[in-house]
């Protein structure tokens, strides 16, 4: 217990729990880590897939960043609304479930659910990338590093998230500062330099273009590109963290969230035309990510590169943590209407869903290891799972506000339907564009998982069916039931054995299975004179002692076909079958005894029935 | 069943065994195998050693061979009185531990459970040395061979060897055939030619002498060459299996196996000088074996070449069998004494010690893996195993006379003496000689088997001391046990084990363990309606309900420590700890349910003792 002290913390009472209650300032690190530090991929993936257009991609990157940003302001609006209507956390499951009923929610799980795994690969790995454009050295460990970050997250979430408030702020706050700095700092010296600025450090030439702009590489960048906006729902499923006014609050969070958000990817679009910067291959050996180029191409690579490297790498591996926090209590919400296992609701040492953790790592670490831990692989599989949970949610607060039709909810249907009809084409946008390259991994997935959830939740019913009892105790015909003990050989183990027989009923079979491999005596010979003299002598009913041949030498499979020989025709009656074992101190003194006590206890609970019982008892071999 | 029955035969009743009886023309290939098949690789290896003499190592061949056939002899003088004094089977061990006591026959056990290994190992990778020298391109799948003929073995052994005759009858005879074939038309040919005979396919050239003549490689030589020595004891090991007159047809089938030994080994050494065939490296991609460059040089490489390589192919493959046969029975023999864990006594569904061939294949698996298959690497561990235990058996016999000082006591005993010196000078070379290059691994695992072999015994020994009863069954104090049932609500599988706790004992505890997360209606809320009320109306007595608190979320800590705490307090009670289960029908329903009911049952094996039982009631999940 003491090595899990270490490792995770102590154990956490029920009654320690405390609410937290924040602000917007601290509501910005923990709920817009993710939106934010999108930032630093979105445009990096939609640039990768213009590197065949060569310099003609540069010109494209702001009109399409333009698309990106609009359906941004729709979605805010949106999200405004939801936060207003669902005060205590309104997650996609929670609103389409609710408005849209139980297979549009299931949709909406299966797809956040992925959207988390992924969530937590594509954070780990991009920051990963950032780490490997500042250190180029790094790359054959790409994978590794990948792992090891996962393992940091696993062992810091597994102590709790209670007190990792400050270690949230420090790398947002230092990440929205300097990528501002950068972005202001550019955009100065592209004004004044009339639009031509000198870079410090020149970015690498991009490449001739080997391909020509046609409607579907376009739709191809939009798609890749609006994996930027991701993290957006955060803030509505969280809302009741804030402290009062709660609503507003929350909605002030959203908007800084967002504004910044804008502010990044368009700063980014303007200066990479700019200062001609587009991505490098990242299988590549000369890989340097987009915003590597982007700092050192306006501040040089002094210590401002190094910090802001850094904060990049930080603020990523954190915004995997996201996954963290939210995956295990969406689990244990479908976990609670029977979806998932059951264990999803169960809190661990740590007052954590544990399994919850146990899943997204698992899930996280195999997908890392199938995608090598490349950012450009995982991204295709992404943002589909999102927008379909976009879509679903927005669609639900449509409902939402026809039912309940409170005031000016015609303009809210509207708004919230605008946000459904945005999300939903960019959905089928997405998956169209990205099917061939991995969207058809999450296409496929995500049927898969709600076939999984209903099969689950069917379980669960007809086991609540069949063990629900709505009569009290029966007490009827409580006859003692009907003993048979295996014998071999008269020993202690064997008195013992025969001694809790007799405490328990007078109706006891002893069994002894003869096979010509024997040698020595067995219980029979000694029955007589060690059983069943001293019982006559008390008085009491002398066990009945069955002797088995077995030709083929099986020993347990004849004492097996007994049993169930008795429980077939004594009907309503229970059998109690006492399986005696010897309990060694040490495990490999197990090797020098044969496993029949546990291969027998197996095969019954394997072949048994409701009426056969098993009664282990154990010998414990003193020490020494 | 069916699958097994394919695969290794219908089982076998314990009446079905027969009684082999066979004469010289049967025993010769059965005993003789081990020690005929060696006849190609002792030379081989002692060849390979003498690579660095060039020609020099020609001249060296025949002396050496001189040397190994005059112990040879010596062997053969020793175990004829062997089978004459041990008609019921003389192996090593049991004359060992009859004369010289349990040490030096635990020594004998050690030295020959490695030999039999070692017989396995060098048998399957000469063979598929032999193979490969007809076919170089199979030699980068040296290993994947060894390991498929290790399978076969495996399978023909574990079907039982009972109509094996013919299969050792044919490959024997012909292996000697051609190979005293080759030898006589080559000694006709090398007379004729005066000395110098034209090979017809002319052998590679031997390498320039690298390095000098030393007593030191003489000695390795020999060592080597000893090898050839290592299947003679097979004979006097199965002196039962021969038909009347025993002793007789034993000795008679000795002769002519050391005979034809002593043919083959001479022959093979006069060729190889005459034709200045020396090894090749078994590790450089020219590699052909001695015997292949042999034939090759003697009779071409025509049909006849082809048939020879293939004899000496499947003779070393069966000769591997040898170990088969002898290793579990060795193994059984050490397992009555108590010595090896007693599933090594256990006869399987074809009437053989399976456990003993399960061992067997294993070491030699992992022999052949750790040293890739080839049998050069191999040769150095060999030969003291066989002639540790030679020594052994010689020195017993020599006890033996003495005890015995029947006619012609003290000849006897001298020619066993001569026996046990000459093997045991040669015991000290091999080992010396051949320490560093790997046999320090047997000189290193024999003490360590001892090790382990007496520790086996003094747990046996120590359990049977504990279990034996001397007295009759003890009938007092026959009291109902106390029962504990962890309960979590009310259900029919409560119902069930509440039912069954009240058919057994009138002394009950519910224990219901609450935690803070708990929701929906407790076994406590329905207590008084579903179970108390229908009790007192019947006039039974209710049973104890005790509500542990679990503050830490814990379920199963707090029961342990109840039923601990239970089990001080009350003295000599038995305690019986009921734990409901539930059994589902596909193993994939399991990840659905909690495996509390599992980890219960270990815990109170591992924690309890002697006084607590664990009654295990099972709930069988309906179809559909």
């Amino acid at each position: 217990m003491q090595i899990l002290d270490l490792l995770f913390g102590k154990p956490l009472a029920s009654g320690e729990e405390r609410a937290e209650q924040i602000g917007p300032a601290a509501g910005i690190p923990i709920f817009g880590l993710d939106a934010l530090s999108s930032a630093a991929y979105g445009p990096e993936a939609a640039l990768t897939l213009m590197i065949p257009l060569g310099l003609q991609g540069l010109h494209l990157i702001v009109p399409i960043t333009a698309a990106i940003l609009i359906l941004l302001i729709i979605l805010y609006f949106s999200y405004r609304q939801t936060i207003e209507a669902y005060p205590h956390g309104g997650g996609s499951y929670t609103v389409a479930t609710e408005n849209l009923g139980n297979g549009p929610g299931l949709l909406a799980a299966a797809a956040l659910m992925i959207d988390y795994v992924l969530t937590a690969a594509v954070g780990i790995s991009a920051g990963v990338g950032a780490l490997i454009s500042a250190a180029p050295k790094l790359q054959p460990h790409t994978l590794a590093l990948c792992l090891a970050i996962l393992l940091i997250l696993t062992l810091v979430n597994l102590r709790g998230v209670r007190d990792t408030g400050v270690a949230f702020l420090i790398p947002t706050y230092l990440f929205v500062g300097t990528l501002l700095t950068v972005i202001i700092v550019g955009l100065v010296r592209v004004f004044a330099s009339g639009g031509h600025p000198h870079p410090i450090a020149t970015p690498p030439a991009l490449p001739p273009a080997t391909a020509i702009l046609t409607t579907w590489l376009v739709l191809k960048v939009f798609s890749s590109g609006c994996t930027a906006m991701t993290g957006v729902e955060a803030v509505s499923n969280g809302v009741m963290a804030f402290r009062d006014p709660t609503t507003k609050n929350a909605r002030r969070t959203l908007t800084i969230i967002i504004a910044l958000l804008i502010a990044l990817l368009a700063g980014i679009a303007l200066l990479c035309r700019a200062y001609g910067i587009g991505a490098t291959d990242p299988n590549g050996s000369g890989y340097q990510s987009v915003l590597s180029q982007l700092i050192a191409a306006v501040m040089g690579r002094g210590w401002f590169y190094y910090v802001t490297i850094a904060s990049i790498l930080l603020v990523l591996a954190l915004s995997a943590n996201t996954a963290f926090a939210d995956f295990p209590r969406l689990t244990r919400a479908i976990s609670l209407h029977d979806y998932l296992p059951h264990v999803f609701t169960l809190r661990g040492r740590r007052l954590l869903y544990s399994h919850g953790i146990y899943a997204l790592v698992g899930l996280t670490g195999a997908l890392l290891i199938l995608f090598g831990g490349v950012t450009d692989r995982l991204i295709p599989l992404y943002a589909i799972g999102a927008f379909m949970a976009f879509t679903f949610s927005q669609l639900g607060m449509v409902v939402h506000w026809w039912r309940k039709r409170g005031p000016g909810w015609q303009r809210r249907m509207v708004v919230n339907g605008i946000g459904a009809f945005a999300t939903g084409i960019t959905t089928l946008v997405v998956l169209t564009a990205k099917f061939l390259d991995g969207a058809w991994v999450t296409a496929l997935l995500i049927p898969l998982l709600i076939l999984g959830m209903v099969a689950t939740r069917r379980h669960y019913r007809r086991v609540a069916r069949e063990l629900a009892d709505p009569d009290p105790l029966n007490v009827d015909n409580l006859k003692p039931p009907l003993v048979i003990i295996p014998l071999d050989k008269w020993s202690r183990i064997t008195e013992k054995a025969l001694r809790f027989a007799l405490s328990l009923s007078s109706d006891i079979i002893a069994v002894h299975v003869e096979t010509a491999d024997d040698h020595g005596t067995s219980v029979c010979d000694e029955w007589e004179s060690k059983i069943a003299a001293p019982l006559r002598a008390a008085g009491m009913k002398v066990p009945e002692l069955v002797t088995l041949k077995s030709p083929y030498r099986f020993v347990l499979a004849p004492v097996m076909d007994f049993v169930l020989e008795k429980e077939k025709t004594l009907e309503r009656r229970q059998i109690a079958v006492l399986v005696p074992e010897l309990v060694v101190r040490h495990w490999w003194e197990n090797l020098l005894h044969n496993q029949r006590a546990n291969v027998l206890k197996l095969m019954l609970l394997l072949k048994g029935n409701q009426r056969i019982m098993v009664i282990n008892i154990p010998w414990y071999l003193q020490r020494g």
